[in-house]
Parts: C-alpha cells; structure tokens; sequence
C-alpha cells in the first residue's frame, strides 16, 4: 500500500452517481471546491477519532469505528439544526493497516453518509502509532436559522431528544445515531441546542455557560434500559439532543421535558435540588 | 489543564477584533458557521502535521511546529488560486504537553496565520500518544476561477514558482511560505497547478495522471543554495506552485519554466530525455 494507490482506492469507496451542482471538485485535487447555494449559512466542524482514546480495536469492529468517526460530525450539525452535506475524511495509518482495513473503515463511513445524504469528498492520508481519524463535516442551514448554545433564557424548558446512558450501558459499542432529523425541527423553536457527546452533567454546564445562565434538572431523567441515574447524568456519547424552549413552545414530539432554565450564576447545575457538578469523559482530565 | 481551561485559552489566544460579517459564529459552539459571500465558491483542504512523522520535537521549535501545521493547508489555496479565509484546528496532546507548548503552538499558527489575512474558527482537543495536529483551511476564489491539476494540455509550458530543494537543504527545518499572492496571479491564465509538497518528481507526475497528459523536464531546474539535483527532485515540502501555462502566455513574473506538457502515455515524465519515476516523500510507502 502507498499513498497513490491508497488514494485510488478510497475514490472508488466514495465514487458517487449521484449529481450535485454545488460540488465542483471532490477527491483528487489540492482543495475540494464548493458552490454554496443563496441564502444558507454553512456549518463547519472537525473531529477526532483515536484508537485507545475513543475506540479499541478489540471491541469495536472496523466498520463501527467508521461509522463512529462520522457520527460525531453529524451529530454537531444536528445540534445546529443543520443539514449534514459533506465530510471530508482524514487517516493517520499505524503499520498494521493493510488495504482491507482501510475498505471496512469506508464501509462504515458509506452507512452512516449514504442514511444522511452526506457526500465525502477530500481528507488527507499519512501514517502514524495509533490509528487516528479526523473527521471534518459540512453542513448547510437556512440563513440566520443556526441553533447555538448561547441562546437560553431564563424560564425556558430543558429538553433531550431520548433516553440517556445507552451509550455507557453498551460499554460504548453501540452505533450512535446522530438526530439530525430531530434537530431540524427545532429550528425556529429552540433557544439553545447542543448535542450530548461528554455526558449531560458536562453539557448542560457548557450550555448554561454559553448563555450565562443556571438550570435545575427536575430529578427524572429518561434513562436508556439498565442504565443507572450517574450513566444517564455522566456517561458521554449518546449524542441525543440537549435544547432550550421557551415556556409556552410545545414540547416537540421526539423530546422530553427534563428540567428548567434560571437566572444565577453562569453554568450551575442542580439536580432534585443538589448541586451536580459538571463531570464526565475528560480526555484531558 | 482540562478540555474546558485549554478550550479557554485558546479562545484567547484567537480572538480577534476584526469584525468580519461572513464569520457568524466562530469558536465555541458545535460547528462554526459562515455565510459564504454571493459569485465564490469556497475551497477545503485538511492536513495532519504529526510528531515523528512530520516533525520531531528535537530538531523543530514549537512555534515552528505550529507556522508548518497551518503553512501545508494555506498552500493547499495557493495551488488553486484561492484567498485563505478560515482556519479550524484539531490538536490531540500526549501527557507532556504543558500549557505554555499549547501557547506557543498558537504564537505559530497566528504568525501565519496574521500574514494572511486567516482567522481560526474552530477545532477539536483530546489526547493521545504523539502530538498531531489537523489543520483546516477554508478558502475562496471567484465563482469557476479556481485552478485545477486537471487542465494541462499538450503544448503547456511547465514552470515553478521558485528554487526547489530548499526544504530539504535546511532538513526541513525552514518555515515554507505559502505562496498565495503568486497563486492568485495565475488565476486565468494557468491551465492546471498544484503545490509541491512531496517533491517535483511526484507531484508532476501526479498533475499529469489527472490532465492525462505527459511532460518532459528541460534538464535545467531552479535549485535553492547548496541543493543537489536529487533534492530539487525529490526533496517535498518546498511548497513552491507547480503550473502550466498555454504557450503563448507569457510566464508571469516570479515563476520559471522547467519543460513543456505532451500527449503520451499519463503521468509519463523525463527529465533531460531520460525516465523520471515518480519517487519523492511518501508517508505509507
């Protein structure tokens, strides 16, 4: 395997039919080029995927760990109410990677991207110790219409898009699946929205942050089958959506009331009324 | 040093007061969002800059390591023509990395970075065994202007956009310049370019596989102080512009011409009449 022939390979994985006029050049040049359409703003965010950080190849198969690497992207355009349109996909190679690792890798990748109508069109290839796959996403949303973290206002509803802890009961084998259909019905609703990645504790700290406000989690949580209350409060990677609503907006179907936003000190969490501090999955800590 | 105090310094470390009214929300939240101006199309590129494969904490400063991270996207632009506009960047720390390394990381990115006109909108953190860093950069160009490798047609004069080798002299511990401003002259007028990161030898053949096209080197090269013949060749990581040019367009100041593009068997490339094989840099190989 070199990086020619490995290029070529990856093309054929991501060959598509499928026309696009605002895709002008994918895979095979220094840049990949795009024709943004009037009236959207564009989303961009990247993300890591690390073995023996995020992933281990003992339990986890290699199409999983595709369909993981892209499954964080989604779900941070999701959490901007966004539609997911492209990624592109970069692998640093330890050397027991042969080619057949590389196919399973874009199988998974072909899953998750063909299900969301993402099209991958660049990425970069080198090599490295441990396996590692960075991840950049694309996305587009009607112009002005982005939901941010920072937008949540006292007396607004906090809600999730499902149950918590699935992820930490599945010892994090479970394909996650990016709620981008969820988060698109938000738009116009929500005041705040972000995705679940380091656990709710974590997260709604970081939301509150942002919009510098307290919150009060009511105490019931939507707890996923055999996950415990500290799965549901700090076990990451569920990448359910985390919102805001103002108090007269109906809860959309597919979200349930977990708490209430207050005024207070920026980013205070309480939970049946005792503080909850904000831990979970530090990859630095 | 945890995810949210190194997500605090480096907010610090990029924030600007340049307003820019395409930039909505840089970071902070789930993804960046831009407004892409009416009549560009915008280019992506992304990069792995990773410790012991692409640079060694002993022979490059930290804040070189931060301007090489970011110089190999801004060139990525240059070769298609582009203006560079926005950068996310990724950085996945090993256990030594203290916060003044993080720092002086940036102090190399924003050197750069300032230079051109770039700002840093967003990125991921989390650790690992060997420093790597992935670097993004968005640019645009004028609606259909970009530059391609694909256009080189037979009759093209080839030229550089400066003495090769240079990387290599100094063993790769120059900071490479990104040659944007020299990039942007040849909008409209050059049929196919690229940048030379991997070395002429490969990089030439690449742009000739993709034109489907041959060339033939005139024997003679612009080779930096001190460099052999070899190192003009196959020595990456020079980051000059590699173009063609129609036969009767003059050269445009600041590039050289080093051979003519023919019909023949793609990729095929000679240099003074003998076979030039593609060899040069190659991370898998």
């Amino acid at each position: 395997m070199n990086e020619l022939s490995l290029i070529r390979s990856i093309r054929r994985y991501t060959a598509s039919g499928r026309r696009d006029p605002a895709l002008i050049a994918g895979i095979g040049d220094d840049c990949a080029i795009l024709r943004p359409r009037a009236h959207e703003d564009l989303l961009l965010t990247t993300d890591f995927l690390i073995e023996d950080v995020h992933f281990r190849r003992k339990t986890h198969t290699t199409v999983d760990t595709g369909w993981r690497a892209l499954a964080r992207g989604l779900s941070d355009i999701a959490a901007m109410g966004g539609d997911a349109r492209y990624a592109l996909i970069s692998l640093a190679l330890p050397p027991w990677v042969r080619a057949s690792y590389v196919r399973d890798l874009y199988k998974g990748f072909n899953l998750l991207a063909t299900q969301h109508g993402v099209r991958i069109i660049g990425g970069d290839v080198t090599r490295t110790a441990k396996l590692t796959i960075d991840v950049v996403v694309i996305g587009a949303v009607p112009r002005g219409r982005a939901l941010r973290r920072s937008g949540a206002r006292p007396g607004d509803v906090v809600c999730v898009s499902g149950a918590l802890g699935r992820a930490a009961v599945s010892k994090y084998r479970a394909r996650p699946e990016p709620r981008l259909a969820l988060g698109r019905k938000l738009r116009g609703k929500a005041t705040a929205c972000m995705d679940l990645s380091d656990g709710l504790a974590m997260d709604l700290h970081r939301l509150c942050l942002e919009s510098g406000v307290a919150a009060a989690l009511d105490g019931v949580l939507p707890c996923a089958p055999g996950a415990t209350i500290e799965q549901a409060l700090q076990g990451g990677e569920d990448y359910e959506l985390l919102c805001t609503l103002p108090p007269r907006q109906p809860v959309p179907r597919g979200f349930v009331r977990i708490g209430v936003v207050l005024s207070g000190k920026p980013g205070t969490v309480t939970f049946a009324g005792a503080p909850l501090p904000p831990s979970g999955w530090d990859p630095l800590a």
